[in-house]
């Protein structure tokens, strides 16, 4: 951990880096399917839901709109895409269950057993654009020992806006260079180190599918690289 | 738990109602006392500290000076009683020490078992005053497991000031009534009812010492009153 003394806290993103969101939303689809009778390609559908995060988190950046929390975001998505999917039938019950798969994303399986070595030194918290109460229920899902949820909903910015960021140490009472960013995603770690945070870089090569073209490798000269968050604790000594 | 149905989170006061500040700074004085040689009545100077707390608070309040978070308002306080109490001689290390043992107070006995419990059922964040790096030092400290950290700093608005409750609860993705209170000091409780919360009592009638004259009983009709923590759970079902 050579150039990494100072390091207080690590701060995470969430969606790719600690939970695979895909796989999950997936599980949640055909349980969904099975129960009201669906025939849905759930990971067609899966990406095209996640494919509408960027956009319309855009929208929130851009200032076209006001904050607007994660959860209403993907709501909005839902709607735009369940006809078009086959998702047809749901009451206001189910189609809100739906929207909460993203409460129930199920962790790698590394992301336990590292977190749990890395909180020995560290302290550990979320820098997700993920809103507080889902970042809360992915934690109780998971078994996550986060310290603190920070990140975009306290800052009232979205990732990759500097707020959110430096808003998240701040809260922490650190400098950024107190703080080491771990994501699968170069763009994240790229606007973290911009602020001044030390940056790990955990690939995460099916976030995606099998057929993942991106992130696959580390694109800058990020302070650390790992295979995954067991790896991350060996190599930072936990 | 009779009209308690529908509470999905318990927000706590933290100073006084979780952790014993008041033994606890004495504990760290003594320990300052021995090393530096100092002659002391920490348990004066630990009400003394702590008697400054309400005057700071309410000037950052009234809007006198802009926010500022409570680790800079123990730390002018400090400087001002070192001279008065006879604290002499110490250096910048030293002194940020003595301030960060707000961030060291220990938890009453009661507290990590009753938490465990209620961290089944319930939601469990702080609702403090406190800062949010205190509040995570304090929980490493004592073992408190919470799921969120969120309160006066989040919200940028001192208890009782309505924001501090209103975006705790917001931040959990909730309703007022869908939590419940939890604090040893009458006048939260009134300040979290008047904006809709559910409240629990939980007197800690040796908080400021043996002679304490205030909080010892519950003021107002409050939803519950417990003896302690782990009684709480029992009458919450956990």
């Amino acid at each position: 951990m050579a150039g990494l003394e100072g390091v207080t806290a690590l701060t995470f993103d969430v969606f790719g880096t600690v939970v695979d969101w895909r796989s999950s939303i997936v599980r949640e689809g055909e349980a969904l399917a099975r129960a009201k009778g669906l025939d849905v390609d759930w990971f067609r559908f899966a990406d095209a839901w996640r494919g509408q995060y960027q956009p319309a988190l855009e929208q929130v950046r851009s200032g076209a709109r006001p904050w607007t929390p994660l959860d209403t975001l993907h709501r909005e998505s839902l709607e735009r895409l369940l006809g078009v999917h086959g998702i047809v039938g749901l009451n206001e019950r189910e189609l809100d269950h739906l929207n909460r798969a993203w409460h129930r994303l199920d962790p790698w399986p590394d992301v336990v057993p590292g977190l749990t070595r890395l909180r020995r030194r560290f302290i550990l918290a979320t820098l997700s654009n993920g809103n507080v109460a889902l970042m809360v229920n992915l934690a109780r899902h998971g078994g996550l020992p986060w310290d603190a949820i920070l990140g975009a909903e306290v800052a009232r910015a979205y990732k990759p806006q500097p707020a959110a960021y430096l808003t998240t140490a701040a809260l922490l009472g650190l400098r950024p260079d107190q703080c080491l960013m771990v994501a699968a995603h170069n763009n994240d770690l790229a606007a973290a180190r911009a602020l001044g945070f030390r940056t790990a870089f955990v690939p995460r090569p099916t976030e995606h599918g099998p057929t993942q073209t991106f992130d696959l490798k580390p694109t800058g000269d990020w302070d650390l690289v790992a295979s995954d968050f067991t790896d991350l604790a060996d190599r930072l000594k936990c």
